[in-house]
């Protein structure tokens, strides 16, 4: 776990934002040599796998100002300070799509850019899906459509790349092995 | 794939590093209002899915310094500017594991973390792995060690978060997948 250990000489904090921080340090490498690290501190976020009851995948569309183009995702947010991951997903599935659910069970957790980022995903399954009457509304700088795809439409969504994220291709391949697991049962 | 744009008012670059930049815009809302957006430039990376003959898994241990721990990962690299994915993959294969290989052929493509940064990684798969007499060296700041894995064993090691990031974990699946395909035919 500390293989190969960088231990931090100096840290300067360079920008502290509304989501992000960016940290550089100067290290001390395993061959006594020094190096900088450009480190980006994130407060984790969570995603949710969500089938409705006709088995269709649920996503939403949003506009991804990093890329410059909307992208179809799974229901995802960042954790606020101190919230308990589980919740956060409950909050983001029902503020983004209107659904609650019965159960979120924790699939897998990922850093999503280990070379510069702590950035920590928790992916969720929901089961017993619902609809919510009167949903919590989405924070007030967030424009999101919903969708509900089967697999196989998803799965030409990630060939034509509007599916393009590492945790909603994570996430249809997950589905397709569920699917091929329980057909070979 | 412009459906909800947020448009740029002003942009005000605040860090450009050795490998991202920091950049903040002011941006126009679909309902008019304004918010603002953090963002990381990033070059971009590849990664390669490499199995040796006796069908493991080529990993590579390294320290990440943004999370304080060494994890295992598939071999993996940032594009240098102008570099063609398919050749960066080749140059990382080789430096970090030693092997050279027949064929690299392009899987999927992913954004890592769309909320925040452009990091786009281009995932590869290779055939046809052999030893490289002499290989090219890793960068001088950089320590990994390889580890050759099956799949059952790579199953652990995500499950016990040794493998702990997104492209590693989405290699680990779509072997697994790509087993049972086989298996099933």
């Amino acid at each position: 776990m500390k293989k190969f250990e960088e231990v931090t000489i100096k840290k300067d904090v360079l920008f502290e934002g509304r989501i992000i921080n960016l940290q550089v340090e100067k290290v001390s490498l395993p061959n006594g040599k020094t190096s900088t690290r450009e480190i980006i501190k994130h407060p984790g976020a969570v995603c949710v796998i969500a089938l409705t009851d006709e088995g269709k995948i649920i996503m939403v569309e949003q506009y991804r100002k990093a890329l410059e183009r909307s992208i179809l995702e799974i229901p995802a947010g960042k954790l606020e300070p101190g919230e308990e991951p589980i919740l956060t997903a409950a909050r983001e599935l029902e503020e983004e799509t209107g659904y609650g659910c019965q159960e979120l069970l924790p699939l897998i957790s990922f850093y999503t850019s280990p070379g510069f980022a702590d950035e920590l995903v928790h992916v969720f399954v929901a089961k017993g899906l619902y609809r919510i009457e009167e949903p919590k509304e989405v924070d007030e700088d967030e424009f999101v459509e919903l969708f509900e795809l089967t697999l196989e439409e998803a799965e030409v969504c990630v060939a034509n790349q509007r599916i393009f994220d590492a945790k909603t291709a994570y996430a249809v391949q997950y589905l397709r092995l569920e699917n091929l697991r329980e057909n070979s049962k």
